[in-house]
């Protein structure tokens, strides 16, 4: 089959087409015959050499890809309820960017009429890592203030919909006008423009009650590690959680425990890619319960920045790279 | 009444028995005749001037005192279940060092027949402490390994015994021979010296299946704070929770995200202290549905270090400064 394999890491340009053997189902997995692949951060971190291989990760040929649509193509043993032809969505262990993919059954979601192939690639990964870190780790609750760093990545337009679907109020990070724009568009109670504002000053005042200052955001979804670690136990309000799910901004950075105590705040670092199987499976059906069912209603909507074909995966690296995307980006495997 | 006021911060001599106002009983609260008073690690930093009195403290008279035993003397507007001459333990806001104590009627304990009013007074907070930290947020399961810090202490004591009594595993470290033969009598499945071992080796070992190195513990509580921060998270489990309730290593240190992301570690800073009275109460009314009913059954004791006249607070302190006790440190403040 087709796939983009990673023969070296590097720069967008490693990222070329090649041919690898065409997987089949073992106990308990299927084959999906690829329609859309989505792209993310991991992958571009993966490419330059930064990841290992998550556990169950074939070692012989490194394709990446944590997320697809397409149809079911060949169904293992032990499976049930899964059929050859059905329409899903998976999120991936790796292996995205192929003409086929295996996948455990537990992480596939059914996708309904209403859904098209190439929306459903968009939103596994981000309707996942949402409900995972925002909802499960940081237990966010209805009349909670969420701050999104990047709201307008593909994970920051899926948290604005899934807070307001869930009755928080949300507030974002970004870097230009076009993408904060959006984010109001899309649902969010507050913009902050990073390149201008301080976010720790300005969530205190867009948290605020009327009197003077509010007490900060109760859940931050970070992806900047160190580099915001300080400011974000700043921006947190008493009992706040500050769930980091990526470190762009460095590993090392000093923790004032001083501040977090009296305030009760807790700091989670976590990733979704790393998960064993289980927990995975776990979170997809946690999800296919309720913010994919709100997708399939149009509540939630996928949000697509382009298209690529496969070929031009180095292309999608590069726009994610440089950060001009609003949502996500996709790789177009095969037509409808 | 007579009361341990402080009227200047310091050393444990500016302990001194003097006379405060007796309280009245506030809408929603009761005043309770104190029998017994627990000394807590919190009262010494509040002597010490380095703690700010909690949301509804008491601020014309400062009495220190996180728990107490007693029985009812007086029943406020709006309070039902409860009675004059009720047997009571309860958590406090402050005030347990004296012969009355106003307390919100969500913070009592009833103490049933089977139960002594001096173990009553040994136990609130330490039940308190561990239930909110180690079984809600630390979210401790069966068959997990807990690791403790200061396995004598009157927290340590109490969360060996939890530990084993919801079927978990528990290590702890002592600095005393004596102190681990004590925790192992009580429970403790492993032992660890600090002053001879390296935890974070151990904790490998201890945790290990058979086959090399263990991945470590599931959930630490912690006092040390920043000293031991780095070394807690090398201890930790993937998943796992350090929970850190006390900075008697400081406040400011450096955290290692890099190796938190990919192990999925989380920390939690907490404080039983200086939360607030609906969060008190949610944790009481937790503890007496589990872990009270199991010390009026004997299956979690009570264990007291010694107990001083409440004239002798002093020494209390200082006993508890130098680390000698194993278990609670009490004032008596009347007899049976």
């Amino acid at each position: 089959m087709r796939a983009i394999t990673l023969t070296e890491h590097g720069g967008p340009e490693v990222l070329g087409l090649g041919e690898a053997p065409t997987p089949t189902a073992r106990p308990g997995h299927v084959v999906v015959r690829v329609h859309t692949a989505g792209v993310n951060r991991a992958d571009v971190l993966q490419r330059q050499g930064h990841y290992t291989p998550p556990p169950g990760a074939n070692t012989e040929v490194e394709i990446p890809g944590l997320e697809a649509s397409g149809w079911i193509h060949e169904v293992g043993e032990q499976v049930t309820g899964w059929a050859e032809g059905d329409r899903v969505a998976a999120l991936l262990t790796e292996g995205g960017y192929a003409e086929y993919v295996e996948v455990p059954a537990g992480q596939l979601l059914a996708v309904p009429e209403e859904l098209s192939l190439e929306d459903a690639a968009a939103l596994p990964e981000v309707l996942c890592t949402v409900q995972s870190n925002v909802f499960a780790a940081g237990a966010l609750r209805p009349g909670e203030w969420l701050l999104v760093h990047g709201g307008g990545s593909g994970i920051g337009t899926a948290a604005i919909q899934m807070a307001k679907a869930q009755s928080a109020k949300v507030a974002v990070t970004v870097g230009s006008e076009r993408k904060a724009e959006f984010c109001r568009e899309l649902g969010a109670d507050a913009v902050i423009n990073y390149r201008e504002e301080d976010f720790v000053e300005r969530i205190r005042e867009i948290t605020s009650t009327g009197e003077g200052p509010g007490d900060g955001a109760d859940v931050i979804l970070d992806v900047m590690g160190a580099k915001y670690l300080d400011r974000n136990l700043r921006a947190l309000a008493v009992d706040g959680r500050l769930v980091i799910i990526g470190l762009q901004g460095g590993t090392k950075a000093e923790a004032n425990l001083g501040r977090m105590l009296p305030r009760r705040l807790s700091v989670i670092a976590t990733t979704l890619r790393a998960r064993p199987a289980e927990q995975k499976a776990r979170i997809v059906a946690e999800v296919a319960d309720t913010f994919w069912k709100q997708a399939a209603e149009g509540r939630i909507r996928a949000v697509v920045d382009t298209v690529f074909p496969l070929a031009e995966a180095s292309s999608a690296h590069a726009r994610m790279e440089a950060g001009e995307n609003i949502g996500k980006l996709l790789l177009r495997v095969a037509e409808d």
